[in-house]
C-alpha cells in the first residue's frame, strides 16, 4: 500500500543515532539493532523527519549485575509466563534450560536472532526488548534444595482473595517485555521452544501500556480505571532504590543482586466503579483523576498531606483511602511497582497485571497488602484472582547464563 | 519511577506540531488530540528531542466521503467486533444505534472523550484512531429487506475450509486501529457501551502489527511465518484504487462511496511450517523470506517473472506458488488487503486476520480464493477458520452519521 520512493535525499547516520539515542533517555540504553539501522537509514524521502523517531534498534544490555525487565523504564508490552518443569527435569537439565535460554535472549535482546531462528527477520527490532527469569520453590529445589528463601511460596492468605489455579504459581518466570508487539510475540516463541522438552505453559498473561512515543518519556501510565497510576515509586535514581529492590546480605549467595517479584492478577470490575461519580472515584484512592495529585492540592508529585482535615473536620485523603493504606511509616516497607493493564479480547475479563520487585516479599509486599485487605476503599471494585512469587536471580556476565551462581552454592 | 523535571528549556510549539505533522506522513492525517499536545509541551528538558517523536496527537478525520480505517495506513492494533442485534431491534433502534455509535466515533478520533465517557482522561491521545461501522445482512434487513446487496452473506464454501461458528458471521462490525493500545481498549470499551441496550458481542478478534515508528513509514509488514506480507497491493495513489475498493453505480445507491469487508481467520501452523527448510518455504510463496523479493530476482517491489524457468525447464516461481495463484489475469479482480497478525495468549492459535476490501466479494475476493483453495502450496500450513463478509457504507458528513443513507433510499 506504502511504497518507499526508490530515491531522494537520506537522513544522516549521525541524525538516527541522535534520534534513537536521544529519544531512549536512560543511561542504561545502548544503541543496537543494526538492521534497523541500516533500514531506517534506506527509509525514503517524505520520512526524512520520520527518521528521527524510528525506534526499533533501541537495546538494553543482557549482562550485567541486575538482570532488566525490573529497573528499566516499562515498555508498552509485557508477557508473563509461568512455566512448569517436567518431573524428570534434574538440576543437570535446569542448567542446561537456563543455558539455552540465557543464550538465545542475549541474541534477541542485541536485535539477533535465536540460535535455531526460523524466522529470524522477526528478530531484527528489538525496540526495547528485555527477558527476564524467575524461579519458583520447584525449580530452585531440583538443584539445591537448602537455597530456597523464606519467602519463596504462596503468599499467606488474604481475606479478598479469590485465587484461581489457572494464574497461580509455576517453576519457572519468562518475563518478556518490548515497545514492540511482533517483536514479543517472535521472542517469546522462540524462548517456549527451547523450553519445550522441559516443561510446559502454566499460564501466559499479556500486558499492555501506552505505545512508545505516544506520551512524552517520563508520563505515568493511566490504568484501566482512568488513575495516574505508579507516581509514589521508587525510582533507579533514588539513594534507597538498590537496598529496597536488590537482594543482599540477608539473602542466600545466589541472589545477591537478584530481587523477588510478586505478580498478581487483580480483576477491576470496569463497570461497578463507573457507576461511581467522579468525586467519589477520586475519594477511594486520595487523588485526583485528572492529574493524579494528591487531594490536598499541589501537581502530581507534590506530597499528599495526611493530616490535612476538612472544614468539618474529616480528614481530606480519607482513612480507607488506597493511599494512605498503602503508605507505611517504615521506610523500608516499599516495593518497586511496574503494572500492566489486561484485558481480555472480549473486555469480560479486564484489570491489573499488578508486579512488584522487592528484596523480600514477607516483608514488603504482605504487611502491606495486608494493610489494604483490612480496609482499602478500592476492594470494592478489585479482586485478586491470581498469585505468584519468584525469586529473580542477578544478571550474568557475557558467556555465562542466568542462575548460574544457583549452581556454584 | 521517571519524575519529569519540574523546569528546564520546553520545546517550541512549532516544534512538536511539526514533529507530528511530519511523523505522519500522510495527506489525510490532520493534527489533533490537544490535550497529548498540551502535555507534550510540558515535557522535561531532556526529552526536547523526544518531543519530536510523541504521536499521541495524530488524528484522521472521521467525517468524510469514505469512512478511515480502510485506505488508512494501517495502524500497529486493531480490534474487529461482530455484535448481534437483539431480536426487538427495529430500523429505528438501528438508526438510534448508529447515531450514537457514530458520535461517539467522531468524539473519540478526534482525542476527545465520548458523550458518556467515564474515563475521559484515556482518550486524550488517539494515536490515528480509527472507527469503522460494517453492516452484515441480518442489520440491512431490518432496515430495508431490499437493500442487501447480493453479495452480503456467508461466502460460498471453500474445500479447504474448517469454519467455526465462533469467528464467524455478525450482524454488526466494529472495526477499531490505533497505534495505542490503551486508546483501543478505551474505545472499544465506549462504543459497547453504546451497543450493549441494542446487541451482543458474537465474537471480539485481536491484530496487531509493528508498533508505530519501530520501521520507517511504508515498511511492508511481516506475519508470523516471517513473511514480508503485502507487498502487492492496490495503495490510494494507484489510478485504479477507487474503482476496485468503493462502490458504484452498480451496488444499492445507500453503498456508493462504501466497500466490503471480508474478514477470514486464518489460523497458521507455525511449528510445521518451521520444519520446512528456507528453499522449500521461499518456494511456497514464490518470494524471497529475507526482503520480499520475487524468486526471479530483483527487490521487493520489482514484477515478478512468471515465465522465466530453471535451466531444466521448471518455472522459478512454481505452479503451486502462492503469488502466482493469488494473481488474475483480470485486472479487476484484486482486492485491498489490510490483514492483521493475531495470537492467543498462549501461542497455541496463530494466524492471520486476513481483512479485505473490495467492492464487490463475488467478482473479487471469491474468484481468488477459489483458485487458492484448489492449489496453493500455503494450505499445507494454513487454515481458514473464521468468515464473514461486511458492507462497510460510505462515511458521513458532520452532523450525519454512517448507514445514514441506508435510511434515505
Ligand atoms: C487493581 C488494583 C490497584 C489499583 C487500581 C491501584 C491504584 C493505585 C493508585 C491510583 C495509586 C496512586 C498513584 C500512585 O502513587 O501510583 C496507588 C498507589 C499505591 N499503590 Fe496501588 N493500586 C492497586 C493495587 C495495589 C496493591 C495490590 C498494592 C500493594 C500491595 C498497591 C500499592 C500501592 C502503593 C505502595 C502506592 C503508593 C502509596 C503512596 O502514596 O505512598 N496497590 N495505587
Ligand atoms: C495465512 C494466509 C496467507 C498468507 C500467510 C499469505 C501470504 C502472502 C505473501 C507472503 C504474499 C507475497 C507478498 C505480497 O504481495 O503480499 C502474498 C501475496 C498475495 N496474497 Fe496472500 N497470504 C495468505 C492468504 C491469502 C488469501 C486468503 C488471499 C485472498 C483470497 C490472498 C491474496 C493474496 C494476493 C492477491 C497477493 C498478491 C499476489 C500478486 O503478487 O499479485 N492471500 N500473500
Amino acid at each position: 500500500m506504502e511504497r518507499p520512493a526508490e530515491n531522494g535525499p537520506r537522513p544522516s547516520r549521525r541524525r538516527v543515532l541522535l534520534g534513537g539515542a536521544a529519544a531512549a533517555g536512560v543511561g542504561a540504553m545502548t544503541l543496537g539493532g543494526g538492521d534497523a539501522l541500516i533500514r531506517s537509514l534506506r527509509a525514503p524521502a517524505e520520512t526524512v523527519a520520520n527518521a528521527e523517531r524510528v525506534h526499533g534498534g533501541r537495546t538494553y544490555p543482557f549482562h550485567g549485575a541486575h538482570q532488566e525487565g525490573v529497573a528499566t523504564p516499562p515498555q508498552a508490552h509485557a508477557r508473563f509466563i509461568g512455566v512448569d518443569l517436567k518431573k524428570d527435569v534434574d538440576a543437570d537439565g535446569v542448567r542446561r534450560l537456563l543455558t539455552l535460554l540465557s543464550d538465545d535472549a542475549s541474541r534477541l535482546t542485541r536485535g539477533e536472532s535465536a540460535l535455531a531462528d526460523t524466522e529470524p527477520e522477526l528478530a531484527t527490532a528489538p525496540s526495547g526488548l528485555t527477558v527476564t527469569f524467575g524461579f519458583g520453590p520447584g525449580l530452585v529445589e531440583r538443584v539445591d534444595p537448602k537455597a530456597v528463601p523464606d519467602w519463596l511460596g504462596p503468599l499467606p492468605e488474604f481475606e479478598t482473595d479469590r485465587l484461581e489455579e489457572r494464574w497461580s504459581h509455576g517453576d519457572l518466570l519468562l518475563q518478556v517485555c518490548s515497545d514492540d508487539p511482533l517483536t514479543l510475540s517472535h521472542a517469546v516463541r522462540m524462548l517456549l521452544k527451547d523450553s519445550r522438552a522441559f516443561g510446559e505453559v502454566r499460564w501466559s498473561q499479556e500486558g499492555f501500556r501506552r505505545a512508545y512515543g505516544t506520551e512524552p518519556d517520563g508520563t505515568t501510565m493511566r490504568n484501566l480505571f482512568g488513575q495516574v497510576d505508579g507516581t509514589v515509586n521508587p525510582g533507579p535514581e533514588d539513594e534507597d532504590f538498590d537496598p529496597l529492590v536488590w537482594c543482599g546480605a540477608e539473602s542466600p549467595g545466589w541472589l545477591r543482586g537478584g530481587t523477588a517479584l510478586v505478580l498478581r492478577r487483580i480483576s477491576m470490575d470496569l463497570d461497578e466503579w463507573d457507576r461511581l461519580d467522579r468525586p467519589g472515584r477520586e475519594d477511594s484512592v486520595g487523588r485526583r483523576l485528572d492529574d493524579g495529585a494528591p487531594l490536598t492540592g499541589g501537581s502530581e508529585h507534590d506530597e499528599p498531606d495526611l493530616e490535612a482535615t476538612t472544614p468539618l473536620g474529616f480528614p481530606v485523603i480519607a482513612e480507607y483511602a488506597h493511599i494512605r493504606r498503602a503508605r507505611s511509616e517504615d521506610p523500608d516497607e516499599r516495593i518497586l511497582r511496574r503494572a500492566y493493564n489486561y484485558e481480555s479480547a472480549t473486555g469480560e475479563d479486564a484489570g491489573l497485571l499488578f508486579a512488584c520487585y522487592q528484596r523480600d516479599p514477607d516483608r514488603q509486599f504482605v504487611p502491606i497488602q495486608r494493610r489494604l485487605d483490612e480496609l482499602d476503599l478500592l476492594n470494592e471494585w478489585i479482586t485478586h484472582i491470581g498469585s505468584a512469587v519468584f525469586a529473580l536471580p542477578p544478571g550474568c556476565s557475557e558467556g555465562g547464563f542466568v542462575g548460574q551462581t544457583l549452581f556454584e552454592g
